[in-house]
């Protein structure tokens, strides 16, 4: 191998990985169909035909030729730029990887196989009791893998970086430490305001032309519907089979317009990001979005900053209108504005206004923390989360459905990945904030139902670069410095004034 | 592994089984999601993602580890008869997939792409002589095949035998030269007759009512919804990711009445036997079809035995008639059951009726084998197609698009596919007889819509036996004998001669 020539080890790199890729995608692919149109009685088998197909892709990733290659691969001086980085990112991937063992990565799928159906059972009993002993099982072999992965500080930075390279509890008790006090102190307020009206989001939108509205409003924000599909699922989601091939679904409740519109352009921003990843890097690190927490940033970005704005109502509105005129002929433009911003705290994290949001993640980011630290114990999860919804919210959780038993991402055994939706909506804000000095027209386009040299700004600062940076090289390379939740603040403020007739 | 329990080793070999069938109906549900929902753009890698898995799957199956414990295990005494049949039967798989090597593969699948593109290609410009040269050298590799494969008498052998064990050029020269005479003296009788009219079929029926007729008669045929789903697709077909997940889809024509309804009935054919075989025999041969042929008697069965019977039309042409008040309010039962059996010479094999179609594969088994036999060359085969054509439906071929390049299995390089068509409509004919000896009250039951006691009786007569039998085997169990044309002479005599008043 030693005296092959470089371009050719390269080729032989690009090939193994696409194999993999194929296989990943075609794991993906399993996932896509038992969420929108698995029947019945086919769930039993798809579990074990995507685990076969995970352990496949694992194996296949795990190989110690893939490794030798990487390994000789990396002492080459003659790369480009580009494909240095993909064989760097690559061997960062496998070094992590092959620290696992088959018979730990089995172990690992087990119990979460187990977790996901006793926090179903759990979720039909709600009764978080039923849930806590597979957890805890859980929650000590995540410890078992971050002591695998390393860590310099604390057992959660191995999962946080999982997630996000480069994020760690300091960063994140920094962050949440800084917003914690402006958010409560601004929700005060605005609850002792004249709340805003959206009770004319709850009449009858029927589904059928709530669809139709869904698809002219994601087509109008860019989504190649060439390259992606729409279609219903419970939970809405995006997934991808390769930059030309991505896919969101929404759910419609006829009683709830907001929870299709609002789901629809968060999806969007999601598929956007990965309709613009470059598409001659299939299978390559430098095709992959830079991290969870920028693929938040994307879709929260065009959920609120757009999605919210007033301008993006001024365009849409009327077209809404004129979908359901019986249904909203009675609303002003100013009204749906005020309505659909308004902020109220609530129990379930994804019905939650932009502001109140944050509060729900820090529960979990706190809870995550003591749990893998050992100073609390997966039965005290309730109280601590009643507790808290208490002091942050002033609400009273009435039961653990409405309550810890809410999210799936724990049973799946997903930890540190909360966080990266509040820092994604932190991003959302400063890059927005750069985008709109970049772009000054801005405003007036969205008011004009344009948003195209939006797109093309991401897509150029954004997209392109794949998993190039971190979210922390990323941020400095498009607004000039690194996370600055102050953007996040102001922007608040100056919504929330508006809306609320706030005083500073 | 000598000296592990058989029972040990059996479960061994179950392991295996499975999980190279979930890296195999993974790779059927991208074929799935391929014909139904891809979005345009995303096809191009969707090509790659199969061919990796169909070569992984490949791979695992060829493992020397499978087989080395294929051996162990067919040395074995202890084995039950039905665990002894599936050993047996991988054996035989395993044996004739190791004779290829994984360059043969390779460059088969790589000459199947380029040939696929050269038809699609040929059939734009209505073109054969531009599909000639790459069929060509397909052809060449299906000898070679058919070397490795291994024959007795006829290089064709191999190839029938790989899609129904048993199958070869003697059985079916002497099955086609018995119906070749009295089919064509049928036909010549018929259309001295005077002819019935299917003229309504091609009225303006619309495609939300045709789908919800065609859901409503597959259900009550008792294809089960939850355990299998019906989507549009350019050509229908049957896919099953297992016994609980079998899938159709169908196509509708809004001024072709009949291409939606009989086209779902086929595929509820297909359908139910899939879901019909043993359901703990996931990825083993005996939870597997017998043979193409037999697949074929399944859904030629129900399509033509039951879905153009007259007891049929009693039961559903008065609710077809409510789904198409204005279309039909002018044809009684009798003239429908009359134009749906119309026959008539055409060009297009899947349109054809009952009786001529056999014509259609009759062309292309005589290609097929003077292909092989080198005597004639793919130049040949447009004059070969239209003579036959000629001499034998009395019609005169305009083009290649309604000739020879109609059909894409050879492009696929599926050579010994067409002659199941046949064989299968034999066997329904015979399979049929026999459930109406078996079940005095059949006629009167489907006349009521009742067809619960014909799917009982094929459950237990076919569906059940997986791949215990061949074609031939089956028949001998199901009706006391081989393949007895005489049942489909039989058949076809009763049924034309009540609609165009025949003497025998």
């Amino acid at each position: 191998m030693t005296t092959s020539p470089t371009s050719e080890l390269y080729n032989e790199y690009v090939q193994t990985m696409r194999r993999i890729a194929d296989i990943r995608y075609a794991s993906a692919l399993l996932q896509w169909d038992q969420e929108t149109y698995l029947p019945l009685k086919g769930a039993s088998i798809r579990g074990q035909q995507i685990a076969t197909l995970s352990e496949m892709a694992h194996r296949s990733f795990t190989d110690d030729k893939l490794g030798a290659l990487l390994h000789e691969l990396q002492s080459r001086q003659d790369l480009d730029p580009a494909s240095r980085r993909n064989v760097e990112l690559t061997s960062e991937d496998y070094d992590r990887q092959i620290k696992f063992s088959p018979a730990f990565v089995r172990q690992l799928t087990e119990t979460v196989n187990k977790c996901f159906h006793s926090w179903l059972e759990a979720r039909k009993g709600n009764d978080f009791n039923r849930f806590a002993p597979d957890l805890a099982k859980l929650i000590e072999l995540k410890k078992e893998e971050a002591t695998i992965l390393g860590y310099q500080h604390h057992l959660y930075d191995a999962l946080l970086n999982d997630h996000d390279k480069g994020s760690n509890v300091r960063l994140l008790d920094d962050v949440f430490s800084k917003v914690r006090k402006p958010l409560k102190e601004m929700l005060d307020k605005i609850m002792s305001a004249p709340q805003t009206d959206n009770s004319f989001l709850r009449r009858h939108y029927p589904k059928d032309k709530q669809w139709a509205f869904g698809m002219e409003v994601i087509k109008a924000l860019g989504y190649d519907l060439d390259a992606g599909r729409q279609d219903i699922s419970e939970h809405p989601f995006t997934i991808n089979f390769n930059s030309h091939d991505v896919r969101i679904t929404t759910r419609i409740d006829e009683h709830d317009l907001g929870n299709m519109v609002w789901s629809c352009i968060h999806e969007t921003g999601h598929a956007l990001y990965e309709q613009g990843l470059p598409e001659g890097a299939y299978g390559l690190p430098l095709g992959e979005p830079a991290s969870y927490t920028i693929h938040e940033s994307q879709s929260r970005l065009w959920e609120n900053h757009i999605g919210r704005s007033r301008a993006f109502c001024e365009q849409w509105f009327p077209v809404l209108q004129r979908y359901f005129p019986e249904q909203l002929h009675d609303i002003s433009p100013d009204t749906f504005y005020r309505g659909i911003n308004r902020v109220e705290p609530s129990f379930i994290r994804t019905e939650a206004d932009e502001l109140t949001y944050h509060f729900h993640v820090m529960v979990r980011y706190d809870l995550e923390k003591l749990l893998l630290e050992n100073a609390i114990t997966t039965k005290d999860i309730p109280a601590y989360w009643n507790e808290h919804y208490r002091q942050y919210l002033g609400i009273q959780v009435p039961d653990d459905k409405k309550g810890c038993l809410q999210d799936v991402h724990w049973s799946h055994g997903s930890f540190g990945y909360f966080p990266t939706y509040s820092l994604g909506s932190f991003y959302a804000a400063q890059f927005y904030a750069t985008a709109q000095k970049a772009l000054p027209e801005l405003d007036s386009q969205i008011q004009k139902g344009d948003t195209k040299a939006l797109l093309d700004w991401l897509r150029n600062q954004v997209h392109r670069h794949g998993r190039m940076y971190t979210s922390e090289g990323l941020s400095l390379a498009v607004s000039g410095e690194t996370l600055n939740i102050q953007h996040f603040l102001d922007y608040l403020q100056q919504k929330y004034s508006g809306i609320y007739q706030l005083r500073s």
